[in-house]
Order: structure tokens, then C-alpha cells, then sequence
């Protein structure tokens, strides 16, 4: 299938007018969130991914902005046909609390002064933002994430939203991340945040309106980028070559290709960056600690979680090293959740995961099209009892909006599957039981049945809802059109989305 | 054997009062050079070994300076009975070029302003450093160096001797170091000289007499301490201990530990170190490339190569990684170079390389200890045909200042070893030829013997001086009693140093 662009997108913003307790004990709002979506909630609003920036990103993930020269951050993994398929998934790219970019950070203004909030600003934790997050996944409407992905501190987040919103993520993708920032990534996040705090311009953080501290946040991109690259990588990407001709400059000014790409990214960035967001987002980043300090295990700390987990690291990542994935997975494991370890083989290092779309994309359409019958049915509909009069089960079947429903026997074995279209082939003919009406040959699904199977059958035998049953025949669950829908359009046309059961016969045999 | 500290030491200053033209173009002078001793210079000269300092080092690399708390920076390996062992090693330690510790660097008085250099010191290479070492050498009249040791920036030195001076070293020891600066190094350099050029203070590097960017400099040193730790050494050390209690600040102030040592470090560094000579060091580090831009394979950068190399690096070494060692030792095994490499085992990182004494001295005497006949014989004096007359031979022992020489045939093998002893007993008894008179059962050793069989030979027969001679019993060299005094020094007495041959017979005995 062809990968296209999610097209021009805007964000949005999203006002918490209410406070939030933080994990300091500070209570804290209102709250502005920005945000952006791609492809289409369904109706069960079962298709959402969040998918979470690192420490720099903003929630522009995909397509364009209009007038800009390059796509959202992850744009080579979100639309239609790429790993985040939004012709199945409705993505929501987010700008964290604490960042720059739409969300209320340091640089936002303090209702309360009138003026930016400067080190006024809470320090937050990974916890804090992901409870951001779930404001505007309420204000969305949206119970349950389908998904939550992101890489680095997005990745965090990832491994959060399980332990905090244990029945509220299905599936959790965490790229190159870790569950406790090392003392080494701590280390070099304090360098970073020195470089800042020592420059002059600074000034303790209340520099809005003046000129701002771009030496020193220079300087802390400069060595991140060192960070999220390898030493094969710059020695693939940039050598010992020389600037400018073959000599040596034999003065303090730039000699090497390497010094130049490094200031030149951190010149553009400090066009683009808050010096106390960076201070901000790095604080979180070292306070992450899924162990709490120790107090309990890692696996403990996932005693809750309930989701899926795809997790990934980089092969030549030394920030992020493999190592602090596979110490997840052994937790994870120990506590017979489901989870996939991958690795990306790269010398890019933690960059790659933006520089290797092909290996991730794998990886994550791999991972999400392990989704089953169980991961989209749903569970909460009337079952019609075999003896249930015709009069009975037509107000059931209007009352609960589903427009096909299961019947059973008196042990709660399916029997049929009764539509409205039933139902009126009942009144026409002066048939008042059940059974006559009712289709028997029931397609339907195994809870453990992948999505691509149901799909199939959906498109095979033009239905547009699939009962889920187990070994005794018992109903677990309704796999319906919309869902089906979501998870398909684009595919293949399903004729259950153009021609109801109401409306045509077409889609009778269920 | 006991390991003992060398004592109360004192730094002492060469000045170089000539110019030296710098790979730059630029001329130099003068210079001043402050070194420091250890163990004795024997009578040929040939046993010191000059010992470099990394970075941020100085002279004083062992013993102690009255008042201080801590001994020389290699002091666990350079003593009596150490690896660098100066009962037989006369070991000089050196501040290098651009240092601020004695040795003229940038905040060293420029004679013509009358003030202190700043930038208007030039910009100088690894190879400008080992040129003023050899000068230092000179002075100390040394023509060739028994060895060059250092790790990290002084490893580069190590590995340019050789190159620099083929026939003036005859074993190099480069420790944690490479032949190449890789761009990520060069990376972490330029980001630590950038910590400093941003500070406002350093204003140009004009700033003595006025504040010094203790700021930047601090924050240069915190960025090199994470380089020279490794991941696993910074969790065993520090794992995400709090400095204060159990809670977190929710500040930007110090949190973890690891936070800070790397402050604690940082700010004792500021107190001893000059900011333009970090700068200047970090340059010279960057420049050294000893393929000359590519221009030359690594082997070829070899070609005039004469010592005897060990190669040593650190398995948990991310700042120096292994593989630059072993790209070392690839290009001297091509020149069929006589090469050892071995690798500390260790997680301690870079800093492995003054934690891990116990490695370190057993690779380095190893190495050592395969001293032979060959590298500590005299070649130079002159041999005695067995029909010279006896006062012929007694004009040339005195006039050559041996004591022992060899009487050799007409095709140049050698009879026997004739002494000023044998002299007087001719004399005593009426002798007039050689052969009555002279030692014929001599012990002699071959070219390749082991250093530790000729002390056990010189040891068990008492001998004072010991020829090398080949298959064809021609004569090599000496291997005299001066320089076996001084190898074997502190092991046992040797009668040759108390017991000269004209005072005692016991040295009779060849």
C-alpha cells in the first residue's frame, strides 16, 4: 500500500481550565494543551494513539503546517499506509506540559502576575505530563487509548500511561527509552542544564522580554546532539574533514565539518527552543524512575499494567542503551505480560530513531497488527434469549443502538445472530418467534483471532459485525462495523459502512 | 619486593632559551620547561624513562611536595619496586607545552608584552609537545630514551616519539589513547572549549589578573568527568543516591550524587587549572592525526618506527574505545613492528587508567621485563686481538674506560675477556702475551636473553660486565656494570658496584 501524507494540519489548543495535583504536592493550572489529530475517531472511540515527543518535539507529528519546509517530527511514521495508519488509527500528537510549543510551560504567561511564569513554573515529573495527557484524552471523549507510542522521554510516557491508566491503554510502544534515567543520563543532563544556568542572560530564569540565554542553550544542544549520535555514525557522516580547504586553522575557531554541523544545530535550535523549557523537560527526564527510588521493583511497578508492550531499542544507542530496554522486558515478563522486544540495528545511534523508519515501521505495524478480536470487540451489549418475544427483542435492539445482536441458549451458547432486518422480515411474514428469523450460520471470531483475519472474513463474506466467542460458544464480545471500519478503511470497501442492515440485504448473512 | 613511595620531590625548571619552529610555521621561544626526577641516570644514560601527563597533568607525577595531601598523579606507578621501578628507571615526569603547571603555556608571561600570553600563545600540536620534550631530554644529556609512557593525551605523545625520534626511544608504552582524534572526541572537546569561550569572563582569553571563567571551566571539566567515568562505573559509584534525604527538591539544584560529585569535581578543578590552557590542550588533542588528514596509511605513519611498542586500552573505555588501540596495533604489526597489546579489564572507563594500578603495573613490568642483552648493551667500545701486546691492551682498557674488554681471533670470535686485573698479574708474574693471563671461560649472554637471566647470571657469578655475542661467537656488545647496577638495584648487591676489578678479586671471575 501507497504511504501518503496526513496533508496540511493545524493545532489545536485545548484549555484544563481546572488544576492539577503534581507529583511535588503543587497544585497547578489552568492548563493549555496543543494538540493534533490524524485520521478519524470511530464511533466506539476505540482508535486512538497518543503519540509522545521527545525532550525537544512539539505536537506537530505529522503532515504540514501551511508555509513550512519540512512535515511533522514523525512524519515518516503517521498517515495513511505508515506505521500509524490513520486510514485505521486516529493519531493525536500532544505538546507536553512543560514544553514550548502551545502547552503551558515556563514560558507561558501566569495568570495570576501576568507574566511568564519564569522558575515560577512547577518542576514536573513524566507522571505529571502523562496525567496531562489524559485531560485531553477525556476532553476528546476518548476512554481508552488504543495505543500509546513514543521514543526517548516520549517513551517514558509510553511506560507510564500503563502504570497510571492501567485499564485505559491497550498497547504500548517505548523506543529507546529507559524505565529509570541512569546516573550517566542525569550526569549529562546536568551539563546540559549548567550550560544555561551559567549563562549570563539567564538570569534565573527571568529573561522573557530581554534577550534570551542562546549561548548557553547553544551549548546544551550542542551536547545532546553529541549524545544522540555514535562515534561510527560521525565518523561515517563527517570524518576528520575540514571545514574550509585542507589546512588546518591553527586558532579556536571552527576546524572540523563535526564542530560546524554542531553548531549549526545548535544555532537553529535556539531559534526555536525555550531555555527554561529545556531546564524543565531535562528535570523530568532525571526524576524518572519507575522503581520509585527502589522502593519497589521494576516489575512491581508494572503489578497493575494490563496492556501490550513493544519494546525497542537501538543497537548503537549509548544514551539509551539496549541494555535499560531488555531490563523492561525482563520485568514485564516476570509479570506475564505481553511483551515484544526489538531491536533497530543501526550505527545512527539514539538518533535512529528518527533516521531508520523502515526498520521501526516494521516493527510497530508488526506489533499492532497482533491486535485481536479481544483488543477491538466490544463487551458491553444485551444479549436476546432464544424465547425472547419478537416485540421484546426489537426494543432491545433499538434501546442499545446495536444494530445486530446475539442470541442464545439458556447455558449462554450463541444460537444466531438476530439484525433489524430480522425483524422486519418477521413482521412482514407474521413469524413471533425468534428462531425462524434469526441467522444461524454465524460467522464469527476467537477472542485470540488477529485483526487481519477478521478483516478478511468482514471483507470475504460482506458482514458488518463478527461475534467473538469462546471454546464453549459463549459470547464475549461484538467485533462491530465501525470498529471494522476504522480498522480497515482504505483496505477494501466494507459494504456494512455504505449499506446498513436497515437499508439492504446485501449485508444479511452476518 | 616491597613497593615504596620516592619521597619528598621537587619540581625544577629547564629554560629553553632558543626558538623551536611549531607545525603551525610559527616560531616559539623561550620556553620554559618544569620536570621533575626520580631514580638515578646511570653512566651510559640509557635507562630514563620520560612519563606524560593527560590533560590536565603536570610534573609531578610521583612522590610527594611538602605540605600536600596527595602524591604525584602516577604515583602508584612510578617508585622503588613500582612498575616504573626507579631502583632501575630514572623516570622524569614533565609539564607539557600549552600546561599552566611551569611548562610556558598561554597565561605564562609573553617577554616581549610583559604580559601573559592568552590567545597570542600559539596554537600547538602533539608533536610541538614532544619536540620540547626533547629538548628537555637533550639538557638532561640523554640521547635516547630507555622509554615513553602515557595515557590518554599522553599516549598521543608516546605514539609520536617513535615517529618523531626513531632512533632516540626504545620502548613505548601508549595506554587508553589513539592514533587518530575521532570526531566524536574531537565533539566533546569543542563543546568543552565552547563551555569556556561563553563564559563572559573569559573575555577573549584576556582575563588574567581579572576574574577567570571559573564558570565555563567548571562546566568543561563536569562534561569531560562524565567521559572519563562509564556508565556501569557511575551506577556502582553513585546509582540515583540523593545528596540530602529521601525526597527530591523539585528544584534546579543539586538532587543525585552523581550531580553532585561532578560539581565537587568541577569546582576543585577551577582552583588549579587555566581556562586558555584547556582550551589550547583540547586543540592539540583535536589536531593529532597521525595519517596526516589520510595522507598517509597508519602503518606508513610508521614506517621509521624502531621501538618496541605496548598498546594498552580499557574495555569499559567509551572516551578512548579498544577498537583505536587495536587499529594501532594493526598498523605496527603490518610493519612487522614488535607490538603487545593487552586490555585492562575493567568498568571504571577512561579513569581505569589511574584506578586500576594492579593491571597496569603487571602489563606494563611485563612488558618491561622483556628487556634483553640487545636493548641494554654497549656496542660502542673497543675489542682486543688476541696478539696485542700487553701494553698495547693496558693503553687501550685505560684510555676506553672499561674495565673488562674482549680478546677476540683473527675472524673476530671471541678468546676470552681481559681485565685491568689480568694487567696487573701479568706484570706481577712477567707475562707478555695475552693468552695466560686472560678469563677464557667466560659467561657471556645472547642478544635476545631476557634482562631478568642477565641479573640472575651477573647475580650467581659475580660478575661485573657480561658480553653479548651471536651464533658465530662474535661480540656484540657489553652489557657493563653500570647499567646492570642500576636495573638490578635494591634486588641484591652486585660486587662490580662495590668490588671494582683493580681492588678485589672477587670480580676475578668473568
Amino acid at each position: 500500500m501507497n504511504e501518503k501524507s496526513v496533508g496540511n494540519v493545524e493545532t489545536k489548543i485545548f484549555r484544563y481550565g481546572d488544576e492539577i495535583e503534581l507529583e511535588s504536592g503543587r497544585k497547578f493550572g489552568p492548563i493549555d494543551v496543543a494538540y493534533e489529530t490524524y485520521g478519524e475517531l470511530n464511533s466506539e472511540k476505540s482508535n486512538a494513539i497518543l503519540v509522545c515527543h521527545p525532550l525537544t518535539g512539539n505536537a506537530h507529528a505529522a503532515g504540514w503546517h501551511e508555509g513550512d519546509e519540512k512535515p511533522g517530527w514523525w512524519d515518516n511514521m503517521i498517515g495513511p499506509g505508515k506505521a500509524f495508519d490513520t486510514d485505521l488509527y486516529y493519531v493525536i500528537g500532544m505538546n507536553t506540559l512543560g514544553g514550548c510549543k502551545g502547552t503551558t510551560g515556563p514560558g507561558s504567561i501566569n495568570p495570576e502576575t501576568g507574566e511568564p511564569y519564569g522558575l515560577d513554573f512547577p518542576v514536573i515529573t513524566i507522571n505529571d505530563m502523562v496525567r496531562v495527557q489524559h485531560k485531553l484524552i477525556e476532553h476528546l471523549g476518548i476512554d481508552r487509548l488504543f495505543a500509546i507510542a513514543g521514543g526517548s522521554m516520549g517513551g517514558m510516557q509510553a511506560l507510564q500511561w500503563p502504570i497510571t491508566y492501567p485499564d485505559q491503554v491497550k498497547f504500548v510502544i517505548a523506543i529507546a527509552t529507559t524505565a529509570v534515567s541512569s546516573p550517566q543520563q542525569i550526569a549529562l543532563n546536568e551539563v546540559r542544564r549548567r550550560a544555561i544556568m551559567s549563562d549570563g542572560k539567564w538570569q534565573d530564569g527571568d529573561y522573557y522580554g530581554n534577550e534570551p540565554p542562546v549561548d548557553g542553550l547553544r551549548l546544551a544542544r550542542m551536547i545532546g546532539h553529541i549524545t544522540y549520535l555514535s562515534d561510527t555514525s560521525m565518523k561515517e557522516k563527517f570524518g576528520r574533514r575540514l571545514r574550509e580547504g585542507e589546512d588546518l586553522n591553527f586558532d579556536f575557531g571552527v576546524d572540523f565539518e563535526v564542530e560546524n554541523y554542531l553548531h549549526y544545530k545548535g544555532g537553529s535550535f535556539v531559534e526555536r527552543f525555550d531555555a527554561n523549557s529545556y531546564l524543565y523537560l531535562t528535570k523530568a527526564v532525571d526524576y524518572f524512575d519507575l522503581t520509585n527510588g527502589g522502593k519497589v521493583s521494576l516489575a512491581e511497578a508494572f503489578s497493575d499494567a494490563k496492556a501490550k508492550f513493544l519494546i525497542t531499542s537501538i543497537t548503537s544507542d549509548w544514551l539509551y542503551p539496549p541494555y535499560q530496554s531488555k531490563d523492561i522486558v525482563k520485568a514485564l515478563e516476570s509479570k506475564d505480560l505481553d511483551v515484544t522486544y526489538s531491536e533497530i540495528t543501526s550505527t545512527y545511534g539514539h538518533d535512529a530513531f528518527f533516521l531508520e523508519p523502515g526498520q521501526l515501521k516494521h516493527m510497530v505495524a508488526n506489533f499492532l497488527s497482533r491486535v485481536c478480536a479481544h483488543d477491538v470487540m466490544q463487551s458491553d451489549f444485551p444479549v436476546i434469549h432464544k424465547n425472547t418475544p419478537i416485540k421484546t427483542a426489537s426494543q432491545v435492539i433499538i434501546e442499545s443502538d446495536f444494530t445486530h445482536l446475539p442470541v442464545t441458549d439458556d447455558d449462554g451458547k450463541m444460537l444466531g445472530i438476530l439484525t433489524a432486518w430480522d425483524i422486519a422480515n418477521a413482521v412482514a411474514n407474521d413469524i413471533d418467534t425468534l428462531d425462524p428469523i434469526m441467522t444461524k450460520d454465524v460467522i464469527s471470531a476467537r477472542p485470540d483471532e488477529p485483526i487481519n483475519s477478521i478483516v478478511s472474513k468482514i471483507s470475504k463474506f460482506k458482514i458488518s459485525a463478527l461475534p467473538v466467542i469462546d471454546e464453549e460458544e459463549s459470547v464475549l464480545g461484538l467485533v462491530t462495523s465501525d470498529t471494522i471500519t476504522q480498522l480497515v478503511r482504505g483496505e477494501q470497501p466494507i459494504p456494512g459502512t455504505e449499506v446498513t442492515p436497515e437499508t439492504g440485504a446485501e449485508d444479511k448473512t452476518l
